[in-house]
């Protein structure tokens, strides 16, 4: 590998501005949600982008675009890089267009250096990695691991009241290729941290070891409606008040697990909801998420008893049912290993770190060896306008994931 | 007083039932919320009714409507009752209207056992006690009472997009009589308990002597959003874990002062309410009575107090309006002692209670001395479409309205 071999910060910087135009929001965000027009509008310009770096694109039966640049063994399974172009309704502008803009970095800096990999490179963009009109979240990349069949997602029904099949023909991204028919030698996922550890830790690259498990808890308590001027308190079977007394519980056992653990109560909702009625109904959701199985299911079994005995106690019948509940997932030790000596060839301070979030690497990961490059984001803040990082962290990840590329592209098969 | 005038279980009974028809739900209640059209249709069977038991029937501004049985001395102002006939739009066949029927079983009983009164005997029916489609609620009360003016009321906007002028002039019941302009000698309110107090206890009617103060206080928490799987939960500013501690406190803190203290926690919101996100806004609103304006007053200073201290815990930004603040009421004494000397003559099992609810009496005591007359209601659920009370309990307190009414026309002006 020559020592010249770089990427260009201004020039990344300036790609992910320009795709931030596209669905730009006035708080400095972007809305560009899942086969949206926006969304069209940012996939056509990246693939242009992509035509003009002399790629070969494709698309699958899932909406996915896959960039290639040729390598001297085009027999070979493709080195896979990539991330998602969709976005949150108040999404930022790097929460994963950078994975996709750092892959598409890397190819033009290959063009530069006019260096010839062994396999051939994929940048891919994974469809409604949001889920914000559609389920699943993490569509596109569900379906090329086997999680989702195509079936199912074709017939997914969006917000607008389209299925996606509808809208992958009507943005133009219905591709004939088989979603999960494509070889790969591997994936790494570039992405912003969307958590405050790296700028707290002052480090510039995260190499993701892990992503933690998750598990929903959905919980109905059922009580029973009344007047709230009439009838006496110790009367009541109030079921907001039962829902207050398990969150503050469920808390305190998350609180007093260790400092992996995250609860959180995201989603609250009361019925009748009316200021002079004590609540008959609530539901609430427990995202619970922590890196280790057994530590998940010991938690989601304290909570569960501490939640059926404050029920007991404020005469609430309640059910729980669990719609996620997704393992935690360790990735791929080489690859692990390369994205470390890259990061210390090019002096950038780096630690290994779990990533809280899923993504479409936890996805790819069942089909091929995977593995993730985190940046830091300003205040750990992202799905928010205000989502920020700073053009030398983003080119020190493109650098990073580049001679991660380069190395794996070029070992033996 | 004849010992032979009594009332008429059947009539009421089955009057209570035709009523019930209009608007009527699959599950046994009512939807007839104000000025609806089944508001229309139900305040005109009730004039028609009042018609042919020779009442004169007024309408005032306000759309109350004034059904007048003449007394031998229709100079005097009139001894008053009623309640009123809209619903809540899952509302039960009595909240309201058995008030406005028993006056009504009142008239047709003096009919029958051909008895006149000194003074003339009317039966009201106040506007929009419940406040559903507009406000305020209480509003025919409230603009009797002068504590709303008409000219608020008439431009009060409906859930529907129209006026409240336009809906009074729409179904017929915008009249020429100004609201607050009769003159009454007191106002006496049948109504069913809304609470489980009279059945608990075993008793027929209840002497209502005081209604409680109301204060809400609306809380609204803000923290930060933040992604629920890469926030630390030390770092993190959860409004809802927030409330949910606030709401668990000022329960505590309310059980802990006495028996008549009511708290409910009855709406909350939160923002953005998703599932991964943690919660940077939550809304909810706490309603607190009690008989003694002191003890509010200090139960909403120690609730401050303790909201504040945990917004502080919990790194949150909390403000507390009270958009509600009404003082307890004592009702008129004279009218208590003839009330509990009929229920006593007439043999029926009677205990002087508070009114946990706010009513139209708790209004038109401001004008006029006022009292009401409690009767059981099933397992004390109101605002509710199983709302039940028995016919025989009705009758009791129709019986006991008329021996009130009588006796108070009769009186000396």
């Amino acid at each position: 590998m020559t020592a010249e071999l770089t990427v260009n910060q201004d020039r990344l910087w300036q790609s992910l501005m320009d795709m931030g135009q596209i669905g730009a929001l006035p708080g400095g965000g972007c809305c560009r949600t899942a086969l949206s027009f926006e969304d069209k509008r940012g996939r056509d310009l990246f693939v242009g982008w992509c035509k003009d770096a002399g790629c070969t694109v494709s698309i699958d039966q899932a909406g996915n675009i896959y960039a290639r640049r040729r390598g001297r063994k085009n027999s070979r399974p493709a080195v896979a890089t990539g991330s998602h172009l969709d976005t949150q309704p108040h999404g930022g502008k790097f929460d994963g267009i950078y994975g996709v803009l750092a892959g598409l970095e890397v190819v033009r800096s290959l063009n530069d250096a006019g260096v010839e990999t062994a396999a051939p490179i994929d940048v891919i963009v994974w469809t409604n990695e949001e889920g914000v009109r559609f389920s699943p979240p993490l569509a596109g990349s569900s379906v090329f691991a086997g999680i989702c069949d195509i079936e199912t997602l074709h017939d997914s029904e969006t917000t607008d009241g389209t299925t996606v099949l509808q809208d992958l023909q009507s943005i133009g991204y219905l591709g004939p290729e088989q979603a999960g028919g494509r070889k790969l030698q591997c994936f790494v996922e570039a992405h912003i941290e969307q958590g405050p550890i790296l700028e707290a830790e002052g480090k510039t690259i995260g190499i993701v070891t892990r992503i933690q498990g998750i598990r929903w808890l959905r919980v109905t308590l059922t009580g029973q409606d009344a007047h709230a001027g009439t009838t006496p308190m110790n009367r009541r079977k109030d079921a907001l008040l039962g829902a207050a007394n398990m969150i503050s519980e469920i808390n305190a056992i998350a609180i007093a697990e260790d400092q992996e653990t995250r609860l959180t109560v995201g989603r609250l909702d009361v019925e009748p909801n009316s200021g002079a009625t004590v609540p008959g109904r609530v539901f609430f959701n427990c995202d619970l998420r922590h890196p280790e199985s057994a530590t998940l299911n010991r938690l989601d079994e304290k909570m569960e008893h501490a939640m059926r005995n404050i029920a007991d106690t404020f005469g609430l019948q309640i059910t729980i049912d669990r719609p996620i509940n997704v393992a935690p997932l360790e990735f791929a030790k080489e690859l692990i290993d390369t994205i470390r000596e890259a990061a210390d060839t090019l002096g950038y301070a780096n630690m290994d770190m779990l990533s809280g979030a899923g993504h479409d690497a936890m996805n790819v990961a069942h089909r091929v060896p995977s593995a993730m490059i985190f940046v830091p984001c300003k205040d750990g803040i992202s799905h928010n306008e205000a989502e920020s990082a700073t053009p030398a962290d983003l080119a020190a990840g493109a650098h990073t994931l580049l001679r991660t590329l380069v190395a794996q592209a070029d070992i033996a098969p």
